[in-house]
């Protein structure tokens, strides 16, 4: 079984057991973005995390083994096209060299790591209209010869 | 004159100037990234902003008017796989489709507005070596009809 | 089940059926494009509606449930270049610059939202051969930050 | 001169003009949408109206020359990816084999012409929020052998 | 069962029942071009041609019934380097500019109709070495608003 | 100078000149379309053919060498959308796998030549509309080791 | 059985015979390279040379007619990476246009066809490591309107 | 100045010069080809035989000096769809499987080589029309580790 | 049983078997990079060296087969963009023109081979952080004709 | 001046100087890669280093201020298809998977950074050829939340 495969079993399956993937990741532990990934098949899922994970959702064993697997981490060019996800992609073309101007600006020469990375996403409420906020945290790496 | 020509003086401007683009933000009193991205070409400067920022970079008047133009914002394919601006691109990759199904789980059908849409970036001291944080905060927009 | 698939079964069932689309609009009282953009897709369909739907065209339970999952909205780069939809993009091609300028004269910089939005097709009589009349109507969005 | 020379000196001597693309439009008695596009290059200008425009906006000779030529009508992929031209796209990508469908219940086989066509762009007051309605208005043609 | 499936049958059929595509549209008493389009899928097949199709060449109703729908007409890019069809792609290459100036010069501006337009093939013979004859005839359609 | 200069340069002189494509070639004494064709850079023109089309129209000499050169043919894939050209091109891909068929149906395995080829266009009158038909003739060629 | 998965039968049946390409090539007396590629699928192979390959493989009937089946010839644009066959297309890249000027030179305006036309492939002894010599014959057709 | 620029000096010079790269070729004392190619900017020329042409020719000393410079060899892929150089890689998409199988069988795992290599174009009589004939000649590289 | 189904198996039983991939290399005593790559497809495997690991792993005589076919070699432009795998093209992205630069001033005109060629990979122990030390080693190859 | 136009002229002043890039690495007292890939635009250069090479070579002023600008590290997708950088390429598409695979044994889930990284070209006399040797030398980075 792929890790593809699993994860359309895990989606198909939280949506059975009515499970939030906020409440899969209280029960596991995690972080939220982190734990929805990894179920996705984006992080190999360390073995206790992946059988708390199986039990939860009712999942074959071949799940739960495909969860632990190492991924190749191979993006979807139509998945990035979803409205949802776009509106990401644009504001990267929008904001993007001006995000590099000012990373070099405060770190000099280098990148946000997006290994030794986090990300989080949260409601802020507003009265015109509750926002979407979504935070990058990434260790600075300077070029280092 | 274009706003990428004009874009291009500025850049040559400011490292001539000595300025940083937070001591110009300061100085025309606008959010950060808006400043720089805006004096980039992405979006339309008021007319005393742009005269301000005339005049702290010894802009040609012809600069000043391109820079208060209507841009059409078209995406730059190469400067996206700049390693700076390629790390932003790479993390939407492996956590876009997570963001996905946070966002219908807290919100609903519907997506973070990119126009109604504001952006930070920030340097978080770490002991681990300082981290480069960055927000991404837009009114979220439910499928209406 | 995917909504793909989903959307494949219920094309089917309503060939058999008999029903057009606009009937099957009327007995779930919804709109007509979006009943139909919905059935093949690109909505979640609220439960009662999918009953009904159901009912109407003898749907397995698997499709109605697959009706009402959130879609991942991935465009089919080969259906657009049908030359029924390939028309719409051609248009867009040669008056898409000019609505741009438009919607920025009339109301400033912003965009037609695409999510607020709501899409209409109508016949209108001409003796010289009648017409396919398409309306997009989407709310303004100013850039806002 | 080619067109698309001529439509940047047109975008030019037009701010500088303070008119609006209306404004112009009613002066030469033309359609809003088919005015903009055609000064845009999108259309051959009939020599009375290109000599009109060449006065309101102070054009060279060779700008009002270049405007009655015949165009090569060349999209843009950058310019499809500005976010107040790709919210229609967008849109297409989402409805577009909806709006086949129920061309197709309509008319039977067959296609809303690009041809004979036209586009309008107004605005419409909304206590939530005015709105963006643009109505594409083609002969319906059948695929006849 | 999909156009395509159905194609695919066909196909097969025609080969084991040693019919030609011009027996097969004389029986029809369709023309050459369409019918051997439409029996590929590229064209609705009156109910009545279908089932004499059927019958000539033996298809499964399944068949008989996926001809008579309206098709997504979606271009094939690999078959379109298949030399023999390749050729047709090249000469357009080279002598489509020309035609382009040949249409306006003789019409105006305006296209040649590929949905009112029908096409023939056939055999000149020619001393040194017989020639395909490949004729397109659409009606004229010039921009008109 | 290079070809597509000197094809510049005679779309220019022509439309100065008032004559038309067809009353040059009468002139030079060649087929309409090939005469386009040719002094829009896609063949080499003969000598005494360029220096009558340089009197004609009254082109530089570098111009009537330029004629005369061999060209490479590279396809223009912007060109190739112009509804005028593009119309083309999706009859081709209607009707391409069915030209294909009739093709090995008649002649065996093999393809009509684009080089040892010629293409006309003409107008044909019809109570309904006057139709562009466009002829390719081209030399069978069977595969042949 | 389409032609490609008769051409997976083939590749496997002849490992399992044992049989070079060469005593293929040598039983059913045709050229080497004419026959591997026929029997890949790139051309329709004549009823007894099909059934004599048959007996020869062990191929099942389908299989045999499917060997003489039309072909549409597409190019598979990932094994023309393959390290054996890039090597052909770099040599193209770096002489084409050198081959282009000496074919001009030498035969006028015109082209080797691709279609009359053989290829052999030999290895010639040399001290310094045995040579691949590839060669390319095909009739030269100018251009002839 | 580039080898490309240079490339286009010779392409010029040539043609006045009104010497084919046959005789450059004799006089320099290289392979037609190689000649050619090299002038054409894949090659760096040797010092001396940069001289000899840049005399032959009446080149600047600019693009003597050029002439001699190591090459970037970028392939052009709109020059790849000129007919008489697409011919080639139409027969490689064609018979490239086959040469592989051919080239393992006679040779084993590897490849022939690109780069120690040569190519020769050559005229063959023939009765039904004279022949081109080009012939790659690379040593055989086999894996080894 | 294709190469790409024969590593899929390789992969499942190599996990299964609990042994790393340097076990393998060591068992069959082959270089640690050459056995994996070769057991993921991309060599063909001595017939004794397939049949090792065919007990090692416990693998069908189907797979063992399959591991002695000759591969064809086609990259995967998705698994190019898996961070692991995309940070060696980011590396060549930026320091490509740079090798080739000092390959040039050492060698001369030419290229390392890679098929007369070796890599390896290793760790090397680091106060600030282990490295991971991948050396390309291949036999250079001078532009000889 | 850019850092492309910068770099222009670095290489043509490198070779009027008749120093190698060795000899200039030595000079500055930095590695030979680092400084290959700087002064062809890849890092900013420090002020002293940029100033001593701009003695060296002779490069005017604004070369050097050009020479020290944070670079927009985009890739060339045609450099790439150079024979010389190509096989670099063609490794990673035949043995990146496999490295991969060792590097997550060796390391865990994680990947070599191409920013706190070194690249070093040396040459190794071997009696059958001698030999390029490139070695990538990166921090591993575990994927750490």
């Amino acid at each position: 079984m792929t890790k593809t495969e699993a994860a359309e079993q895990v989606r198909a399956a939280r949506i059975r057991s009515g499970l939030t993937w906020a409440e899969i990741a209280t029960r596991v532990d995690k972080p939220l973005v982190w734990t929805t990934a990894a179920l996705l098949g984006q992080h190999p899922v360390p073995g206790d995390t992946a059988a708390t994970v199986g039990e939860l959702l009712g999942l074959d064993e071949a799940v739960v083994e495909a969860l632990q697997l190492q991924p190749t981490r191979t993006p979807d060019p139509a998945a990035a096209q979803d409205p949802t996800v776009y509106r990401f992609h644009e504001a990267l073309a929008v904001y993007g060299p001006a995000l590099k101007e000012l990373i070099h600006e405060e770190f000099g020469d280098g990148i946000m790591s997006a290994i030794n990375f986090k990300v989080d996403v949260a409601r802020r409420a507003d009265p015109d209209g509750d926002r979407v906020v979504v935070t990058f945290d990434g260790k600075f790496l300077d070029y280092r010869w």
